[in-house]
């Protein structure tokens, strides 16, 4: 069970604390996975979390260090879900981290509405509509375009899944912005804070962490922004501070 | 007509080019308008813009300095229209820029729907529902809360004025991103371009600048960050550069 695929490596995952299991023809995370682990608001000592769309099972990996609530995972490529399964073994975190092969669109009818205090979710980025899909590595493609799950499907299990009160926190693109808000207002999940993340400086943002509170009251902070890296093409103390700093 | 009542002083819009009438007991221009002034998007050499609640008139006197458009002023206190008027004077600007006492409402049946090409506005940012309005100076009450025009108002106005692919550009708080969002939308002024204002490194934004193209696709971009005061004090080097630098 826990031993690698030809195609699969053994990486850190950040700091040496922590192993995870990748392969870059299948499935590796990314800086977006990261930040949103570090960006979600978590119940400390108890409670349920969630993370959709988990792919080998970073972000539910990195929280286990911020947070002791017991952590699902769902990933609809078996795959993927594997790869997650075997790194929380890998970890010795498998009484806190449980990883299911699952459409996130059945994942409210299995586990109840409004069961899970907080949910995180690094979605497909990209609509499905274009040829593109089907040219390119058929793993990658699943977790980048919409192809088993649209935005609106993400959001509105979201809300489903999280209780009143709950947080549901997304990393995306700044060009689905408008749609992101949309969505989080028609399914109930108002937004409470949003960052925007910068590639360097003197750029137009290219990611952006969004958190939304279940039949929350309006009130949307904006955090103050995150640049990625320095003129000198390596990351910036302020991501470095991220990253490693908690 | 161009003489200083009591109260009013005359102050440099920005650099030494322009002159603005001004009194701290009626109103003075902000750093907000002279970010949305410099924010906006303008025709160059010909073409009407129009700014709603001009106040003193600072906006479309700082947007003289970026283009030769004809411009139209509109604000409802007399008190302020007549300084923006005699500011008009002062500049000898008198033949690009017409000051109209009027509330913005009136504008879309004086001015006719889809007459301007770019359209500013700095509006009132605080709703009128609590009793500070009426325990503070009137003419600062009308400037600072939603007394004469709501947020609604002031998109919904803008969206008829603005011709079809004309630009509509508001300066407003993080708080009010999700109305100012779901107006934009409703009201066909699609987003185009948001940027934050961060007061100092780490902090929330406080204030943003957002544009909408009229019946424009959706395709947002969120550029870089602006950042007010530095460690010590005083304006950044960024600031300096939108405040002076163009």
């Amino acid at each position: 069970m826990d031993e690698l695929l030809p195609d699969e490596r053994l990486d850190y995952l950040v700091d040496e604390r922590l192993k995870i299991i990748q392969s870059s023809s299948v499935f590796s995370f990314s800086l977006d996975a990261v930040l949103l682990a570090r960006f979600a608001w978590v119940p400390i000592q108890k409670g349920n979390i969630i993370d959709l769309c988990t792919g080998n099972g970073a972000v539910p990996l990195l929280l286990s260090s911020r947070s002791k609530a017991k952590m699902t995972g769902v990933e609809i490529q078996e795959r993927l879900s594997s790869m997650a399964k075997r790194s929380t073994l890998l970890n010795e975190l498998e009484k806190q981290i449980t990883v299911h092969t699952m459409d996130i669109k059945e994942a409210p009818s299995v586990f109840g509405h409004g069961t899970f205090d907080a949910l995180t979710c690094n979605p497909p980025y990209f609509p499905s509509s274009n040829e593109q899909d089907y040219n390119e590595n058929p793993h990658l493609a699943i977790a980048r375009h919409e192809i088993h799950c649209t935005l609106e499907d993400v959001i509105k299990v979201s809300s489903q899944l999280v209780k009143q009160g709950g947080k549901a926190a997304f990393v995306h693109r700044p060009n689905r912005l408008m749609e992101i808000l949309g969505f989080m207002r028609q399914y109930e999940l108002e937004p409470k804070r949003l960052q925007l993340i910068y590639p360097r400086e003197g750029s137009e943002a290219n990611m952006l962490l969004i958190e939304g509170m279940k039949k929350g009251k309006p009130d949307l902070h904006i955090l103050p922004p995150l640049t990625v890296y320095g003129s000198d093409g390596a990351y910036t103390e302020q991501l470095k501070q991220v990253f490693y700093g908690r």
